[in-house]
């Protein structure tokens, strides 16, 4: 399993993030920022750089920004190797600063992007790359695209310089074969870059599907402490650590991370395989719909909500 | 996806069983052969014939000897196709009465076995099969046997009258690539048998093991209620279903029990992925320490738990 251009970035705050509106204490960054340079993991999502345009302040926490000055004061004093990461969503790009990436601590800019909007996030994937950063393009939700839409954008990404593209099962649908498939495809008409992967946990495959991505070559595999994320979560970063078996790596700083803040933060927000995520998931849908229902006393009427997402099917 | 000759056999009450020493009520068995009914499952497996002489009658509840009579009690008036099955141990017989088929309820008896007891196992089978039971032999913690023995057990096992051998990853160890060795292995030396696959949830992959057996042609697949199991439990049935897409299946019924069983059954008893099966699941041992851990003020201390572990190794 062995494989030394495979790179592991966690998600932990960027993905975790969308659960509580990017308002985690900087107590708890911190500590995930220290377990992760001891597990010396090769990236760290800090969170989105979102315009405070269409995100006002009054709504979020400061992950949803990311200023440069705020990672600084969490990073400051811990000796580390971890290369930070920032997310910024492609049809959102408005106002945001970046400077060049000497001036900065983030390394590389991740642009989230759905096909449609792919011409947005070649635009940004140029600036920033011209100011030093490291990039990568995450194509969104691709299992509801149709495949002449998404071969029309990788041949375009083909020829900018993001030398990652990465495959985002975002409501957890594929199994195997369809991940197979897909970062085939994403190898085909992207010769010379390297393909990502990330997944979502619905049906219990985000670990397995990731194992999946690595047999066909993804080298960028992202994941998350206790599989923390939106709805059912992402990959597991003990897991897919545990699976590795890269004698870089250390299981056992992730593994207290999780005992000192995974377990006890599971009181206050949830996250993880429920029935309601894994029907969002099978139907292959955003799962809004699912968190929706979460928030209400109907939470755990699964049978009377599969029936309602049925009818609602295309 | 379809594929007539899979068979789904859910263990719900036998390996559920095993968290809760065969306890559950007789509502509660009742209503789980009523969802199945309606689901239109397979087989429905009850739980143990145990010998009362291994296994004293004050230690455990009645789903330990699925007792003729308590089985037709429950299911008495209950409209259904779902066969019913019960499991017994080869290296634990003594005493069990077996009544010839047609006097029974129980429709398939499954030998579970190690290696080195298999001779036990045909013994078994041999008796209850002339007593007109379909027969399975089910080869536990295959993770663990080297190839040598276990190539010959399966050489054995291929003159049996048992139709069906099962590869069962006791330990949660095994992800898809070692799943497809072992069922090509299990096909190669039972010529013309059906192989089973029975996988426990450790490493969250209880699901894609089964879905990457169903791909290299087993057709018999173990799944039970929200995966309800011993230690991180078994692959969840409501996800099974849910891929197979055989218009026989009906999911709701499955959902709905989930809804009014399982989720306030976790209040009284846990399964499911947590990190210390996780941890004897990597290492490939047996879930017992970890069961342990669980039931001490130290059930969360995951980074000590490693460390003991991982000093223990052979």
């Amino acid at each position: 399993m062995f494989r030394e251009q495979i790179k592991v970035i966690d998600c932990t705050i960027r993905d975790g993030g969308l659960i509580n509106n990017h308002l985690f204490t900087d107590e708890f960054v911190r500590a995930v920022y220290k377990a992760l340079s001891e597990a010396k993991i090769d990236y760290m999502e800090m969170g989105y750089r979102s315009s405070r345009k269409f995100a006002p302040e009054k709504d979020y926490g400061p992950w949803k920004y990311c200023d440069d000055d705020k990672i600084l004061k969490i990073i400051d004093g811990i000796e580390s190797d971890v290369k930070l990461s920032i997310m910024v969503d492609a049809h959102r790009v408005e106002d945001q600063e970046f400077k060049p990436v000497d001036q900065s601590p983030v390394d590389m800019i991740r642009v989230a992007t759905y096909v449609k909007d792919v011409d947005r996030a070649i635009a940004l994937v140029d600036k920033v790359h011209d100011l030093g950063y490291e990039t990568t393009v995450n194509i969104m939700a691709v299992s509801t695209e149709n495949e002449f839409d998404l071969i029309e954008a990788l041949d375009q990404l083909a020829k900018t310089p993001a030398p990652v593209i990465y495959v985002v099962d975002s409501f957890g649908y594929y199994y195997c074969e369809q991940i197979e498939y897909m970062v085939k495809l994403f190898k085909k008409h992207l010769p010379g870059k390297e393909i990502g992967i990330h997944c979502h946990n619905n049906q219990q495959l985000a670990f397995s599907n990731t194992i999946e991505g690595i047999i066909h070559n993804a080298n960028y595999l992202d994941a998350s402490l206790y599989g923390i994320g939106r709805g059912a979560g992402n990959c597991p970063l003990e897991l897919l650590v545990g699976f590795l078996k890269n004698p870089k790596f250390n299981l056992k700083p992730i593994l207290k991370a999780i005992e000192d803040y995974m377990i006890p933060m599971l009181k206050d927000i949830e996250w993880g395989y429920m029935i309601p995520y894994m029907i969002t998931g099978m139907f292959n849908q955003h799962p809004r719909s699912a968190i929706a229902l979460r928030e209400t006393d109907r939470k755990d009427k699964y049978a009377e909500f599969y029936e309602e997402l049925y009818d609602v099917m295309p």
